[in-house]
């Protein structure tokens, strides 16, 4: 097996209020009230028929800040090492994103959202629905995150965001 | 704004009992009792560390014999048109696919799995957790989604497949 290229283009920019790498929460769960939105390429409008009447939706996106690769990483939440595919960090093999965002509404080529944790800036790759029939799993183990305390989680995935 | 070029590496393949493109479910909760297994190549092994105590990840892959981009398309589950953002069938601008998929185990660079709705020999680009904390959202509108009968999603979303 050897490794194959794989070549994607921007549909679009997610704008959002971190405008700071060191203070953009981790995950929405942390960034609950924060606005932002997604300015998509015009030539894609078509594609967002129907959307709006999903309350979230998936952004996958591109890490265009993470410069290099790191398979041992410490966690956001912990100062522990961990393999970078047990965490949500950016210094992954490909730097892909990936975040589930309140859909606010659309208008045009422009998405408004809530519960935005996406550097301001940061290329959009795909948008899909996010759905009850297909996203909501019956998890029995979350690993290192099951021992976090959430007061301390709370704190270190806001990173200085207040809501 | 411009389109930007993204380039990516595949970091492994997934493997499934699914051959055939028409026969594959739609989605991991059409294909249960689907076993599975990812062959990661192994310069990213160091990565794994720790992901074995998740019972849930996300698989990130490229949907390798998507060969057209269409706005607009008949969602596998109902024949109506729909923008290609609001389902999740694979003739996207980017043609990178999602599921979230039951790990059962890990050996060395292998990842055994089930649910799987991936076609034998898919790229793979990315792993990530599944989580408590961060993967469940409180979904209060389902779009289109809302309206299918459930039986007949259930057939049209296995294609063929029995678990």
């Amino acid at each position: 097996m050897n490794r194959c290229e794989i070549l994607y283009w921007t549909i679009g920019i997610i704008h959002s209020e971190h405008t700071i790498e060191e203070n953009t929460p981790i995950q929405p769960v942390y960034a609950k009230g924060c606005k932002g939105h997604v300015d998509l390429l015009p030539e894609f409008v078509d594609g967002l028929r129907d959307l709006s009447d999903f309350s979230h939706i998936y952004l996958i996106y591109h890490f265009h800040k993470s410069r290099q690769v790191k398979l041992i990483v410490k966690p956001f939440l912990q100062d522990i090492d961990r393999g970078i595919f047990s965490t949500r960090a950016p210094f992954r093999p490909n730097p892909i994103g990936l975040s589930v965002v309140e859909l606010l509404g659309i208008e045009g080529n422009i998405l408004h959202l809530n519960g935005v944790d996406v550097l301001d800036g940061t290329p959009l790759l795909d948008i899909k629905p996010y759905t009850t029939k297909f996203d909501l799993h019956d998890v029995k183990k979350n690993g290192w995150q099951d021992g976090l305390d959430q007061k301390t989680a709370e704190k270190r995935g806001k990173r200085g965001y207040k809501s």
